[in-house]
């Protein structure tokens, strides 16, 4: 195989994904695990790193460029946040070099929104971001990336305005696994974005999401009144709190611009699925070429510049 | 003391609260516990119930008034639902006698809402609510009921309409124990509801309830961001998802009819700050005393009736 160049590297809460990339930006081999920050704070950061690398047989140089939350407090070294607004390649300016390892590591920071009113963090989606975007003919986009805190981002100009998040698949994580609703949703078989529960749901909860709390119980007496079954039970609850999202993130504007949506799997069909029953306009880019799109632009920026260029 | 009557049973889901009542409705003694539904299906349900009346030394042949959990279908004795629109007297006539116990022990059944797109049911609030009304000027009435799932409820000429539930107060507890969330408020001293912080997301969340799993995240990025406090970050998560019920109960309908606010002790100051916060108008009736009324009410129709009345 060709010579690897660097290993870019997105550490998220709970995974671990490993890509060996080549001077050109191929994908020479990937690792994925589920040692994320939460594990390798136990195990040690460096340890996880470097047993990825031996695996794949890396030279003991390589460089590595790093997203997300190994650059938390909590994380392998703290590398801060870029204040918004922000152009976006200022997050490569902001990479913090690890110390304490044998090879050339950086690790990217995130991006915080120091609004009185509506404080905001990301880290990694940024990463992602600088991927997904591209010159644009509007100069206001709104991105979305759904996840269990999914994101919502205004760019304009290229400057990255403001953002918020929206705490949807962590809700229906905690909903389906510790409420009252689990036993509606327990044994639900997967379904489809076409699914029509799922769908109503969506439009249920855009239409009306000050009654959300309500729509949710609404599963438990689905369940004890109307033989909803598990299935249907689990497509309500996500199709509630994917409408809810929606509805909070547009607002009550009458623009309604394209929506960039950044998704890959599972997520990107719901949410394909959610935006089209909504009538809203989308467009999609696949998240996890998108935060490899961006570890590479930050690699050659930072890791692979000629000395003299190297901040 | 005087002579007891009979006993009043409140048996909730994590909750048992038994009163000892004579013929004039005089309470004699009160007993308390944890052994709610959940754990009396594994002890025994007649077993909690006699163990408690030999505490109290009450005549072996007492009779017992029930509401609550005891009646669901993992409870003591399904005591089914009486279907809404019902006038609330209707609760009486549903009651179901427990067999295989040495004594006269009655469980009053719930409501059950079975509407097609607003399923819902409530167990226990309806003696409460038997015991809350009184003949009101208005013709319609507007009952808040809050606890673990919330209950409004309309009440038109002394028919019961419609009502809804609310997981308020699952979701409270969800988020602070289990969710990202928990980390901001780890350490939360208990709050009030002159408590500004409390006060402002209420308004916030009522004012803008279609972005509340963003308000929900800012108690993170509150605390990263701007040392926001486990108090109030604990004070905010209330804040916002009492704001969203009534935002959601009361919908965007320009009349405001007074609230009627049935709780206790901590639960009643908070919604009564929020209310007020909210330039809403509310009276308020104790919820303990409302189910005492209500369990009264049916004592005296069910088990105290001459035996030719009896049901």
């Amino acid at each position: 195989m060709t010579k690897p160049a660097y290993a870019a590297v997105d550490w998220g809460t709970s995974s671990f994904r490993l890509w060996l990339m080549d001077a050109e930006d191929t994908v020479l081999a990937e690792r994925r695990s589920s040692e994320g920050m939460t594990t390798a704070a136990q195990t040690g950061f460096p340890q996880v790193l470097t047993a990825h690398l031996s695996a794949l047989a890396a030279p003991s140089d390589l460089p590595v460029i790093v997203c997300g939350m190994a650059g938390a407090r909590q994380g392998w070294v703290e590398a801060g946040y870029v204040d918004v607004p922000a152009p976006l390649p200022a997050v490569l300016a902001g990479a913090v070099r690890v110390s304490g390892i044998d090879r050339d590591v950086r690790i990217l920071p995130g991006l915080a929104q120091r609004h009185a009113d509506a404080p905001d963090v990301m880290r990694g989606e940024e990463t992602q971001l600088l991927g997904a975007l591209q010159s644009a003919a509007e100069s206001r986009q709104i991105v979305c990336m759904p996840g269990t805190h999914s994101k919502w981002v205004t760019v304009t100009d290229d400057l990255v305005t403001s953002f918020s998040t929206f705490m949807t698949g962590e809700l229906f994580d905690l909903l389906s696994k510790h409420s009252v609703l689990s036993h509606s949703v327990a044994g639900a078989a997967s379904f489809d974005a076409d699914c029509p529960t799922f769908l109503s749901a969506v439009k249920a909860a855009f239409r009306a999401p000050q009654r959300v709390s309500n729509i949710l119980f609404t599963v438990r007496s689905g369940t004890l009144l109307q033989d909803l079954s598990p299935t249907d039970a689990a497509a309500r609850l996500s199709g509630t709190l994917i409408g809810l999202e929606i509805a909070g993130a547009l607002g009550s504007a009458a623009e309604r611009p394209v929506i960039r949506l950044v998704a890959s799997g599972k997520l990107r069909s719901l949410y394909e699925g959610a935006l089209s029953v909504l009538s809203l306009s989308f467009q999609t880019i696949d998240a996890d070429e998108a935060v490899r799109r961006g570890l590479s632009a930050a690699a050659h920026k930072i890791l692979l510049a000629k000395p003299e260029e190297k901040p």
